[in-house]
């Protein structure tokens, strides 16, 4: 399954809100339309939504009818915009901010379509670099993955979260690839169903064996002995180790801490944000209390109730045993060994 | 709302599987119809089961056909069928058992009718006991609760779990009316959302403030300061204070236990099972998978993904701050003090 796909002058997308029980795919055109789609969390996954938003920005550029002169301040609009549909990822500023460097590498060309044209070539760049980098996770990954294990992830950090293979499923995959015996378990993660949707379908199509749990059973599992490993991805690492994730992260972090199982993230680089010194100053989204009131429509609290609906947590480095990533494991402290691998090259 | 309602010939049980969208009463006038209303989780929460199932018991004594000689042998078959009906909670066979040594007293007893009215009135004891203990547990937890606080629960310990009033909310009740400043955050818990469809109705239905959260969400509450106390109800607890509860209870205890905050549970004497030395002799029921694979009738995984489903966790004692009984509140070392409340008269 493909997350996102470039058709040349549209990006197609798989709607993932409405897997595992329809595959629909539907081709974006316009920036609005492409920011829309990343707010309903059509798109969704650090990784992905980077690039889908490097694509909306081209889709910004190839759509524009105005002169050169007025181009500019326009795609200033489409940054924010698109810039605005989710704060807490921050693999989104990155690829924006990648696009504008971009275009302002373009301030001599006066021809529009050349423009665009280098543009689109940068999202696909953009696109092609996360094929790569997630590879390299799985590789970089698989040493610290017995030769047999059960893994518990959360949420989706794979193929549907990314452009291609996934961050921790990409590390399963690979662990998978060589023969090792894995099985998932797949919090289903509330409230979105991530897990229960989109991981469990991801590693069923690969033939990887996974269980599907509910989010509270992952204590449970940790003190019968039943999980060897957690892996999960990452929405932004701060420059200590500090790690924002799907919200629930924090407290399987906590969990498998105080059982003795290693806990993994797995994330590109460009996850980390050095801009922020800890995980306190990483935005946490809070998304619409109806979430959590009904589910596809289906009415599951009282109509009128009180929601609390944050979309990410932060989980404090000291709870992580090493971050992976395309350039190698990090390992603690990760104040000091996080700049050494951003600067490596 | 009351859970169950003795209506002299039958019992009015309220479907809690279709709360809160709809409030649907079913007259119950058989112990096979009692049985499968527990199994479907229409009557749940471990004091209201016993309540209903001493009067199934009842109810199977008032629908006997047959003569004295043959009475014993049915009566067995009526026990033996609504004991198979969930494995976890004790105060199923407590009650049970409580009918059984009930109908053995009179074993000189000839004439039927003499023997129904005194096992109704039996069942109508077992429940008024139920609604006297909730109050008395209200009461007893009280001190525990600060003048201002905001109070985490897991599932639902209610009025709708019990005959009345509830234990972890009996205690909240109090505190209430108290004229405390109580707020609960109230878990959903998955699969059967009793938290979010039980816990939050009440609460809005006494006026108590409540949010509802997704249950990944209690550790980034914990570790934000946002939660004051940890209140949940138990479906058996062990000589020693190892406590079965609903799954997910046992990592909320976890994660009150990393964070320094207060875990109480609320539970009648008549959880308590002595014997069972530990928490690791309690069984634990293992529910459909289905529970994970849909929601109302509506498909939240792939049909064929291999789920995961107990009902319930052990929460061991260390973990456990304190045991509000009827009887006053019981702290560690457990293994010594729920011996001495439990001979206190």
């Amino acid at each position: 399954m493909k997350a996102l796909e470039w058709l040349g002058n549209s990006l197609r997308i798989l709607d993932q809100t409405k897997l595992p029980v329809a595959t629909i795919y539907r081709d974006v055109s316009t920036y609005e339309e492409l920011a829309q789609a990343i707010e309903k969390m059509e798109v969704r996954g650090a990784p992905a939504i980077g690039a889908a938003a490097a694509y909306g920005y081209a889709l910004g550029a190839l759509k524009y009818t105005g002169d050169r002169a007025g181009f500019q301040d326009y795609m200033n609009t489409v940054k924010e915009r698109l810039a605005n549909t989710r704060p807490t990822a921050v693999n989104l500023f990155w690829a924006l901010c990648r696009m504008e460097d971009c275009l302002r590498n373009l301030y001599e060309e006066e021809d529009l379509d050349a423009i665009r044209k280098t543009l689109v070539a940068e999202a696909e760049s953009i696109a092609e670099d996360d094929r790569r980098v997630n590879h390299l996770i799985g590789e970089q990954g698989n040493p610290i993955v017995p030769e047999e294990a059960n893994i518990l992830t959360h949420c989706n950090a794979g193929e549907l979260a990314t452009v291609e293979f996934g961050t921790a499923l990409g590390v399963v995959r690979a662990a998978h690839q060589v023969g090792k015996k894995i099985h998932v378990y797949a919090d289903e993660t509330r409230p979105y169903l991530q897990g229960a949707r989109l991981t469990t379908l991801e590693l069923m199509n690969d033939n990887i064996p996974v269980t599907l749990i509910a989010d509270n059973m992952a204590g449970y599992l940790m003190q019968q002995g039943k999980i060897d490993l957690v892996i999960v991805g990452a929405d932004r690492i701060a420059a200590n180790g500090d790690t924002a994730n799907k919200i629930g992260t924090y407290s399987v972090a906590v969990l498998a801490h105080a059982h003795g199982i290693p806990f993994y993230i797995a994330a590109p680089t460009s996850t980390v944000d050095l801009k922020m010194p800890s995980g306190q100053e990483i935005p946490i989204e809070e998304r619409n209390p109806n979430e959590l009131r009904e589910l596809f429509g289906v009415q599951t609290a009282p109509a009128e109730v009180p929601v609390y609906n944050p979309a990410f947590d932060v989980t404090p480095a000291k709870y992580i045993t090493g971050i992976i990533t395309e350039k190698g494991i990090v390992s603690p402290p990760f104040s000091v060994n996080l700049l050494k691998m951003l600067v490596r090259s």
